[in-house]
């Protein structure tokens, strides 16, 4: 598949394919279970996120555009593009976008986040949500399944050339919301600085009371000054806060 | 004073001075009430910080030198020098320091951060630790007393002095500690790293159950490979977890 926004017309399940509810306004996402499925941080993140009413915006590293779909059925946006570099999982996003109903607020352009910045329009996005890869090749276990392995591991896109094409995407003042693993949150910093985007806002997500910090959200500012506010929260506080009401 | 190792003949009190109780092994800090006293983030660095047999370390912005003194009460550190540039504090904190019987493993260096690394030895030190000023020149209500106000703004000493220094300092592989304001987080791991100190732990602070997080404890490795531990932490479990006991 080249580069482009991908166009579907039958919308059917493939074989393999299951539709799972999302618990948030009859959201049923498509997925194959012996591939990639999406994680409760997509779900942090689509709660995390916030845009006001006819705002544009852009998911990177969009696997099964849960987080699109999520945020179009919850916030006012008027358009938001999925990026996903896998041309089956970013057909598959196509066919649950067009079977929600969201086909006119809900696009998937099917392309290396590196390259998106011409086709999706250089500073024209009011906010950028991503959820990308947590490990470096040769860190953390690597699945033996290709596309699980794109998905978790920096094979292809790493988290720079995410803040980079971030930067790149977003009008001055536009917001860059991203859930990543705790352990590289200086790292994430950095490379979100060196692109323009400023952290604004830290949320340490532990997984129950007591147990470690795992995973971290990000609200950065493109263009901010510097000066940050820095919260703690349990997953499932934070998920229980934040999932709008049916 | 020029810049030097500070040395003292006459350890008594001066007119204005009080002798503060640290409630940790009997230990008791030369203070000025008018002028500027140590505040609990101090302690909370002390506790934070570890020193194994035999190393050395410095402090910078030392003050009334709090955080040296009790480093060397609670760890088995051969020497650590305190380095403070307001000349009044660093004679007190030397009269301090010999009233409590620490002048053999505690000394004083007074001087601009910024020029101490060819007195103290690049490359020498196991590990730094620092209380920078915490507001940039402009930002929050600066004292009228002079030196409140440098201890509190960057009016002398910026946070990017001191990890440049600290960076210096270091030998490979040894470790910062520093006690930080949550707004400068982003700017904190960003000066680090620019100069060769990688991030490796994180304690978000917070005053009170509930309450936001306004303060952080860093500690970073020198030549350290990216990768950090996230936690959380009560400002009054700090304390009550470090402080060793009697």
């Amino acid at each position: 598949m080249p580069n482009g926004f991908v166009q579907v017309e039958d919308t059917r399940l493939l074989p393999g394919e299951i539709e799972d509810d999302l618990q948030c306004k009859g959201l049923r996402v498509l997925q194959a279970r012996e591939n990639y499925c999406f994680s409760s941080d997509s779900v942090l993140l689509a709660n995390f996120a916030t845009f006001s009413a006819g705002e544009v915006g852009c998911e990177l590293c969009a696997g099964s555009a849960v987080i699109s779909m999520l945020l179009a059925a919850k916030t006012p946006l008027r358009d938001i593009v999925a990026v996903e570099l896998q041309a089956t999982l970013a057909e598959r996003a196509c066919r649950s976008v067009a079977r929600n109903g969201l086909g006119d607020r809900v696009r998937i352009w099917c392309g290396d986040v590196k390259d998106c910045v011409g086709a999706l329009g250089a500073g024209t996005m009011d906010a950028v949500v991503a959820n990308p890869p947590y490990f470096k090749v040769g860190e953390g276990e690597m699945s033996a399944v290709p596309d699980i392995a794109m998905c978790r591991h920096e094979t292809h896109v790493t988290l720079e050339d995410v803040c980079r094409t971030a930067g790149k995407l977003l009008r001055f003042g536009g917001r860059f919301y991203v859930v990543y693993n705790a352990t590289r949150l200086a790292e994430l910093f950095d490379d979100m600085r060196r692109y323009g985007i400023e952290p604004k806002r830290l949320v340490n997500v532990q997984p129950a009371e007591g147990k470690k910090v795992d995973t971290v959200l990000v609200e950065g500012k493109r263009g901010g000054k510097s000066g940050m506010i820095v919260e703690n929260a349990l997953r499932a506080a934070l998920e229980a806060r934040f999932t709008p009401k049916e």
